[in-house]
């Protein structure tokens, strides 16, 4: 997407033996791109979080894999640099997939061949997650243009949750894909963005992108989507995804379950944007079965913020007396979701209707 | 209530002519006490949130108007530091109630005996903001008691948003008096604080009062609750209310609708405590006829905290291109409520119900 006018992907790799990636950890605050010359390189990029969000963490892995293909002189080297990547974020479905995308791409092949492979693979799984993101911006967009045709003229007003913007992927995104697509076809468009505590990817990410894009948008409080849709202040509700299961119960950052909940309450509909790799065909009850990682106090207890000088500072708002607890995730049960927006179409969350749809990607990854 | 093993009230009168206050801006950071000893130097306080909270404005304004019975030689001097004390917080009804309260006590005395009366007055009125309080924890206390006995042993789990302890009243607080009555009672009991965004009530206030009498706590981002519940971790929810309308219908800080939502989606109560002076008697339609206020999006672009070394800094969590929406209060319909705490009993959110219990004070208060 765009920064500054120019055109930017998350990921890429300018020449051969150099991946170049967006220092997210910097963001909103500095744009700034960082080379990464090894596997080493990669893997602390990952594991410190200058990468994040499935698909952006995929495809870095993919690119760190075409580093490894020129540093391994063996098999066995090679091996060992993959596993070197996916200790890095172990929960990171795509991450795993990614480096055994590459392996299976070199697997017998001349080891004088595999810099050229590794390097076409990582392209291919990069072009792969921008053009599904993209997909969904075209399926998403009709049925964006369904609720602006019901109010002509007026602005759309879509409420969405954390950051499934193009920063989690390779481009475009998975929320903001429809986002982003009515937005280009002038279609008049406003973004309740949540700042999504603890972390505020809302405020830190996808602030920062929509503005670059020139997207009208308001930051509010994660307490606030409830009292909008509660006054015809919202539109439809769209959020990402980090694991939707085979009957349509969708994981996704902490809070998301509350907005789904006021959505219904109101007769808002309610959406969630996903690219199938996000699908766990293995898991029918969501609330039951999803483990929901919890992460330390601190990003409860610390919060990083630029003072009126520019200087950034780390700042305790809870007072150190007081422990704090820290799930990052929450499971939205699919009876509350209105529609799965796929890079192959819009579906129902629920079960037939998914698997009758992705019955090639269920049957390949079921147990 | 106990700082450090001593009682304090928020407001109090240690000698004629001197109101005390516990300066709330700077907590948790700090405990500070402030002498106030002129009627312009507690419209100060009042509007500058030095004290916050219903029952405690009031009760300071109730301090205030008897500095202003000291200051006042002429019953139209009286009345013009009145309107001084009414107009710092235009919306907060128990401030205007306060004055009038003492505008009704010294109307036809001698101007000789209004310093006397006006401290009496100012006395009984704090003193009855406590004695409510304590009342809705004993009430309260009788539905904790319930709970814990069908888990006998077991840690009760309280969830509540906001401030709505002993800090935004005299004493003892409205949401937080059945927690600390069941503490004292030795009822094993643990508290669920919501950070509340954008003002941090719950994380700076309720945290630093939970803290201080000794209650065990957790400090969660606002998103969490309704994990929580999903996931049996809550046993009841208990918030405060800035307004309850006849028929119950519960204005309380943004995001409360929220946690009533997901507690009625998980079978969790959900409770109210309040003293009948929140009642708004002219009202029904709470979603549609109570006003919410607005604040400056700075509230939520910009945050307090202490860095490693103690020293504070306000620092920007939004990036500088995004506008922020706030809004202060949303409303939880009385159908999301299982019952409201008050000094008199714990009562349906129903219209019937209240107005049969509360008639005497509803008529005198009706349009």
């Amino acid at each position: 997407m765009n920064v500054d006018g120019k055109h930017f992907r998350t990921v890429w790799m300018p020449e051969p033996g150099v991946v170049r990636i967006i220092d997210q950890r910097r963001l909103p605050w500095a744009f700034e791109l960082i080379a990464l010359k090894s596997v080493a390189g990669v893997a602390h990029a990952i594991r410190d979080m200058a990468v994040r969000g499935a698909g952006c963490i995929g495809a870095t892995a993919g690119y760190g894999m075409a580093l490894a293909a020129i540093e391994a002189k063996t098999w066995s080297e090679l091996e060992s640099l993959a596993g070197i990547l996916v200790e890095t974020r172990p929960t990171a479905v795509n991450l795993a997939w990614a480096v055994n995308r590459q392996i299976d791409a070199l697997r017998n092949q001349p080891v004088t061949s595999w810099p050229d492979i590794a390097k076409c693979e990582a392209e291919a799984i990069a072009d792969e997650d921008s053009a599904a993101c993209e997909q969904i911006g075209v399926h998403g967009l009709e049925l964006i243009r369904g609720i602006a045709a019901k109010k002509p003229g007026a602005v759309v007003n879509v409420l969405t949750h954390c950051n499934a913007g193009w920063l989690a992927f390779v481009d475009h995104g998975s929320a903001t894909a429809p986002i982003y697509a009515a937005h280009d076809a002038g279609i008049p468009i406003h973004v309740w963005v949540d700042e999504t505590r603890p972390r505020n990817q809302g405020a830190r990410l996808t602030a920062w992108e929509l503005a670059r894009q020139g997207v009208p948008h308001t930051v509010i409080a994660d307490n606030t989507g409830g009292h909008l849709m509660q006054h015809g202040q919202v539109d439809f509700v769209i959020t990402g995804a980090d694991r939707v299961t085979r009957n349509g119960d969708v994981a996704n950052k902490i809070g998301t379950y509350l907005k789904a909940l006021a959505a219904r309450d109101n007769g808002v509909p309610f959406y969630v944007a996903l690219p199938s790799s996000t699908f766990d065909w293995n898991i029918t009850d969501g609330v039951k079965n999803i483990p929901i990682e919890q992460r330390g106090g601190e990003e409860v207890n610390w919060m990083e913020g630029a003072d009126s000088n520019g200087t950034l500072h780390n700042v305790r708002v809870v007072p150190a007396a007081s422990p704090a607890a820290n799930y990052a995730f929450d499971v939205t049960p699919a009876r509350l979701v209105t529609g799965l927006i796929t890079e192959r179409g819009v579906f129902a969350a629920d079960e037939r209707a998914l698997c009758a749809t992705f019955s090639d990607v269920a049957r390949a990854s079921a147990l």
